[in-house]
Formats: structure tokens, sequence, C-alpha cells
């Protein structure tokens, strides 16, 4: 239908919705990536349209719409859409990269080098005045473990590596990755962790890694081990890592994720020694290359040709 | 003679000085590493010796040794040792990486990070509870330049290009880098100063380069430049950075260098709110990697090998 009525001028239609954004700049973004298309903001009693691109829409949204093709997500993660009630008719699609990855390769190797170089202690010796001396740390003490290696995981891994750090990745399916030695499957997890000092978390939240961050988990990684969360706060359970923190296996966290944002006031993490906390930053939709990377897939549907990011509702990502 | 005692079983003879590490895991080091030689702690009155490995000698010691075959520097940068009365014969020799370039990659990029992607600001606002947003910045308003294309440079230059920053470089002679736009000689310093925002200096310090980083060429970095400087603190014109920070025409500065060392206390840098201060630890000298490096370059001059490394006196690095 859509295909036709593209090839027919009749205008395609296409609803934004999003609760954490300003809308405008997005609606006039599409309108201007996808000119013959009707973009409006998704409010209830809006006419049938063809697509939608949206940040966790509410249920009753997405029950007037049925006939939607294809929804797009402006983040990465899926998960929260995958709480609704969908028309099996419509396709998911996740945003691929969009320059979230680099990103994510910024953030993660900066907290990364942070723990590694001990340029937080270095930071509070100099407020007090201090000039210090740390004997250096070598790296091959600090193996870097990637759990989950889709496009986001491959490029942080690779990132890593580029400072000679040694890698490991864990990923649900066998992947082969130049430079890094990779596990697959719960068969593994073990072999991953027990290779691992620093832990990034990067899996996609499905009901198999809700809570996958526990204390179980993470009581195998070496000793002396580092917690990096950059996907869902969900995987992580708070108290486990507390635990862990306190009992000194654990060196410390760097968390960007919780499980409700914002981060409660009182939480532990707030203030806690060994835990940096940021505000869900590491890795931020950027405007113009979301748009841009959607527009090109609407294009391709509308050509009836396959595109990358369709999700598989089964495994959940 | 090296060459002659090398053929014919004499023991080489090789002196160790610095005044800045413990001695005698460098003495141990450099025997296990070369078996014929011997080593010994140089101290006044030590019988002639084929080479040296030192930091910092002083006058004196040099002075008891012309005949010394080759002087070879634990550090990179040889500007402590060409303050010094040489023999004429004698080669300086500088370390060529050892491990310091992927610790100074590190270092420099976590510096970028951090300040383009304001961690410093989420800190500070975490640490007062406060869960905050920030729009993000595009990284092509943030151009790094690297001034000075050596080992380190290049090296730097590479990793910061990996984050997808746009990069320039400036060397005293004509380079070409894949990736990075390569700026030459002081007729082209305007041109790649006007191209930078975030500068890193990693000239080597010679009479030319001494105060570089002063109020005419800072003030040429795009508004909101920032600075990062891990060569020498006598690159820089401290109270021209001061001058630059309050105007808000530099947005703010990483140091690790300082024209004395430790940084003297009361030095404004210590508590200037927009320059992080770090305790001369970018790269730091590895013993075994040194040590390593050492060994084979006194193996290739023993089988009369040209080695990479030695210094130009002239020139200055």
């Amino acid at each position: 239908m859509t295909a036709f009525a593209w090839r027919h001028n009749i205008p395609m239609r296409i609803l934004f919705y999003a609760d954490n954004t300003k809308v405008q700049p997005w609606v006039d973004g599409l309108r201007e990536a996808i000119p013959r298309a009707h973009v409006e903001h998704w409010l209830p009693g809006a006419a049938p349209a063809d697509y939608a691109v949206v940040w966790a829409p509410p249920q009753h949204l997405l029950d007037e719409q049925p006939q939607l093709k294809a929804i797009f997500n402006i983040g990465a993660g899926v998960d929260a859409l995958l709480q609704r009630r969908l028309s099996p008719s419509t396709l998911l699609v996740r945003l691929d990269d969009a320059g979230m990855s680099v990103q994510m390769a910024e953030y993660v190797c900066h907290a990364v080098i942070r723990h590694f170089r001990e340029l937080d202690a270095y930071e509070r010796e100099v407020a007090a005045g201090k000039w210090s001396f740390r004997k250096p740390r070598l790296r091959s003490d600090f193996p870097v473990g990637v759990m989950g290696l889709g496009v986001l995981g491959e490029r942080v891994a690779k990132a890593v590596a580029h400072f000679e750090f040694p890698v490991v990745g864990w990923s649900r399916t066998p992947k082969t990755i130049e430079g890094i030695r990779c596990f697959a499957g719960p068969g593994e997890m073990d072999a991953f962790l027990a290779a691992t000092r620093i832990l990034v978390c990067l899996v996609p939240l499905t009901p198999e890694t809700e809570n996958i961050l526990n204390g179980d988990t993470l009581s195998k990684l070496r000793p002396g081990g580092y917690l990096i969360n950059v996907a869902r706060g969900a995987h992580l359970v708070d108290a486990d890592l507390l635990a862990l923190l306190d009992s000194g296996h654990l060196a410390g966290a760097t968390l960007d994720v919780f499980r409700t944002e914002p981060l409660p006031a009182g939480h532990p993490f707030w203030n806690h020694p060994k835990v940096n906390v940021t505000p869900h930053t590491s890795a931020r939709t950027l405007r113009e290359e979301t748009i841009a990377q959607i527009a090109g897939k609407i294009a391709a549907l509308a050509r009836e040709e396959p595109i990358a990011g369709v999700v598989d509702r089964e495994r959940g990502y």
C-alpha cells in the first residue's frame, strides 16, 4: 500500500512520537529529509499513517494505528517498544549506529583509561595540593571483556584494543572479530568472565539478559574487577554490585544506566566512592544522523528493498 | 674499541645513572638483558665504561667519562641531556617509544574525550545529586591539532582520529600521515593554529620551541580553544595561558608538565577551575621495555650496525 502511494504520489504519512525530547525539530527534520511525506506529531486520533518514528509511544497510540508498515525506534535498544502490544504486520526497526557507536567507544575508552591509569586518584591528590607518584600498572593485568558484540559492542572492543589492552568478547551467537578472543553462548560465559577484569555490558535487554550482572556473574570476574554498564539498568542487580564493592572483590564501577532513571535521590550509587555515575549520556541519539538513516530506510521500503535493523521479536533485538 | 672488546670477550662496561628512580632494578635488569656486560651504578671515580644508561646525569660524571661510545636516555625527551657538555665522539640516543606512545595516546584521548563530552561538568553535577542533560556537541566543531609529529605525535594523532575527530598536525619538516591534514614549518604555523580547537603539544623542547605556547600562538586557536600540554613545561608561558583562560578565549587546559616540577605550592594552576593538572604521568618510562630496547641497540652497535634514535645535536632532538 505504501509502495502504491509512493509511486502514485499519494503523500506518504509519517507520525513522530517521543516523550523525552523536543518534537518540532524532529518533525521539521523529517519533512526536510522526505519532502514528499506528510509528517506530524503523533496525537490521539491521527489519520492512518504509513510509518511512525518513535521513542516509547504509549499503548493507546499504537492501538489506533495497526496498519503501520514500520515503526522506527530512535534509540539503539528496543526493549521499551517490545513491552507494548504491536500489530504483527508492523515491522519494528532499531537504529543502526547513526553516530552512536563512536560515542559509546569514546565513553567506554574514557572509563577504561581513567580506571587503568588511576586518573581519579591523581585528581583527588592534585585537589589536595599533592604531587604524587604511582607505579605504572601493567596493561596485561587489565583484560577488558565486552559482553555483547553487536554494532556497538564490536566498535567498543576494537577501540579498546587500539590501546593495546587484551580484549575478549562474549555474544549469544558465535562471532569472529580480528584481535578479539570471542566466547559465545551460555556455556562459555564463565570462561569469558574468568578472562575479564574490566567488564563492559553492551547486551540488549531481553528476558534472558535481565539481571545478568549479578553476584554470581560479577564474582567470577578477576579480583580487582571493574564494571562499566552502558546497556540498561535492568541488567544489573544493584545490591549485588554494592556487596562486591564492599567486599573488595570489585574495585569500582562506571554506570551510565539505572533501573529507574533519573537515578532516585538517596540511591547508594549517587555518592559511592567506588562508583562513577553519569546521567545516561554514553551514547545519545543524534537527530540529523538518525533522520538521515530513517529517511534512507523509508525510501528503501518504498522501493520494496530489504533494510537493516529489523527487530526479531522472538529474539528480542 | 667496544666492538673489539665485545668480539674478544673483554667484558663490556655499562654505567647507570638516574636521580628520580630506584637504581637497583635497572642495574639488575641490564645485567640480565646483557649477561656479558659488567653493569654498575654510575658513581664518581668509576672505571672507564663503554656505555651509559641515564636520566639527567650531572656534569661532573659526564666529564669523567669522555670515552663513552654512547649515552642512552631513558626518557623520550633529551632536552635535559643537551644542556650538558658532552664529548663530541659520544653518541646520544633517545628512547624510541618502548611503551610510551600508547600511554601518550591514552592520556591525550582521555583528556580530549573528557573535554568534548563535558564529563567534568557531569561529574560535578552528579556530586551535587543532579541528573542533568546537556545538548550533544558536534565533533566537527572540535578539530584537534597535534603539534609535533614524531613517534609520539603520530600515534596520538591516529588515536584521536579513531574517534572521528577532525585532526590536523604540525611538524618542523613536512610529514604525510593518512587521514591527518599536515602543516609544516614556521610559515604554516598560523594556518595550523587557525584550524585547531584542541591543541596537543608534543614537540621536543629546543631553543626554537621554548615558550612556543604563548599569548600570540594560543590566541590564534579557534574560540573556545583547549590546550593539552604533554611535552615540557618550558613550552608554555604560564601567565599567557592564564590570561586567555580568564578572557574566555580558551575554555580550559590539561597540563601534565610544568616549568618547575613538582609544580610549586601556590602556583595558580593547582586550583584553577579550568585547568586539570596531573603530576607528569602522561607517559612513564617502562623499565622492562626500555631495557630490552637499549640492550638491542647495544648489541647492534657492537656489531657496528646503525641504530634508531641517535640525536642530532644541532637540531636538538
